[in-house]
């Protein structure tokens, strides 16, 4: 099957994100969200991100801004799934409300729309059913679109197999390098890695080893990178690290979940508060003589 | 005290590129190996070294070269420790080797010589007391020195504490990154994140989750990088990926030590033996098209 039509479903963050790039991708786009405010702020992001794009990688405003205007953004869902080839789904990462959207839009949904979830955390098996066709459901994880160029493919026990070249393909055509998973995990590949290092580095820490800013040298060095993984921690949340950390059950992953709650129980979540394993927004970690 | 006269033992791999950055950073440098043919040998590396490093760096290819012939290889101990300020240590990794080489160094270095070992995977407290100057002795690990450029420094609990800016003064004029250890560890901090990183991406595989290309495609993408942990794997070499993973508890991981043991026993050990994860000198995880 060719896909044509694509329907996002969720105008956040990584909805707006996968929407603009189906777009400039030449696919006829809808993007769907039950918030008409949410709809304007998206279509915001998306100028704010050709300007972006137009400054960092020689994208013509002028088809960046055409690729936006043949958006149609609608708070209707029957005008959202209008002859669909592709959803997805990118809406809140709630079971209960994943749960609706995939009830609802399973019954209006044309026969031949395949179903993709881009669940962070969850898995496509706790909503292909509840869709209506979970043969043709499947999770499609994008990353950052822009920046971090994956696209996870992940299909539960009784998704189709010939749903996944379909996939891959369209991963390729919206500039994306299509990972293939083969069964079930939370997470997906990337973030079982990201947790180990997070976890490793924390262990380090806890255990007294070395300090914060020790550790994120020697994988900086080490690797060639400009970020460490307590820098990392600050840009994801360490109220996010510490909920993932305080369910690992050895005595030094907990010494570091109570050393996080700390920095939770003070307010300091990382780089979006302006303080955590670093000050913002000018962290050491990113100082010119950091490595020096 | 101000180091003048650097001391390696061992011209090995490592020991020969310690030496060689000492001599260009302006110090006179004394190389010394039990095996006059390895001092041959680490000779003609540093040649090779500096042809490199005019190539890629624009050092000067005559300056590289006076660097060389201002280094004093010997296989004579009293000769390799005259008048050293530090004695940095790279020889076999055994602690039998590296008993006598500390018991012998320790009876005839000068008093006011440092003693560094550059074990990866001992501890310096293994060899600390039989070098009869434990409070002078600390672990000096150096990486590859002219393209991972850190210096780890880890003192055992019996270093005298006044050592460490010593060891960080010279690290810096070596033009390493250093990186400070509280206190022992095995690996020191960079092993122990490696290791989460390839244990986590091997429990992904012998769980059947994802394939070897998929697994480094996700983890390259979204750390952009340009290899990923079963490339780093086979560069390692399989053989010490397995040593580590059989003692590694968890059904999972022994799960993928078995997987690892077949290879090991197949003679595929990785980029050294041409096979591995991937097949040499063209690994499929180096072709352009791969995050295509």
């Amino acid at each position: 099957m060719k896909i044509k039509n694509v329907c996002i479903l969720g105008a956040g963050t990584l909805g707006t994100r996968v929407a603009l790039q189906s777009a400039l991708s030449g696919y006829q786009v809808r993007i769907y969200d039950i918030f008409p405010t949410a709809l304007e702020k998206s279509k915001k992001t998306m100028e704010k991100i050709i300007g972006q794009l137009a400054k960092n990688t020689g994208l013509e405003e002028a088809a960046g801004f055409n690729a936006i205007n043949s958006i149609i953004f609608t708070d209707s869902p029957a005008n959202a799934v209008k002859d669909a080839d592709i959803i997805n789904e990118s809406v809140l990462e709630d079971i209960k409300v994943k749960n609706e959207v995939w009830s609802l839009f399973g019954q209006i949904a044309p026969e031949k729309t395949i179903f993709t979830t881009n669940t962070s955390f969850l898995l496509p098996s706790m909503f292909a059913e509840i869709s209506g066709r979970p043969e043709k459901f499947c999770a499609l994880h994008f990353h950052d679109v822009f920046f971090a160029k994956g696209v996870d493919i992940m299909p539960h026990a009784g998704t189709d197999p010939g749903l996944i070249p379909i996939l891959e393909d369209f991963g390729r055509s919206l500039e994306q390098v299509p990972v293939i998973i083969k069964k079930e995990n939370h997470g997906y590949l990337f973030n079982s890695i990201l947790g180990a290092i997070l976890s490793s580095a924390g262990r380090l820490l806890a255990n007294d080893v070395a300090e914060v800013e020790a550790i994120d040298k020697s994988y900086m060095v080490n690797f060639r990178v400009d970020i460490g993984p307590f820098g990392m921690m600050d840009t994801i949340g360490l109220d996010t690290v510490w909920h993932v950390t305080k369910n690992q059950n050895d005595p030094i992953s907990q010494n570091f979940a109570k050393l996080l709650k700390n920095y939770v129980d003070a307010g300091k979540l990382g780089e979006k508060t302006g303080e955590g394993f670093y000050s913002y927004p000018k962290p050491r970690y990113k100082a010119p003589d950091f490595l020096g």
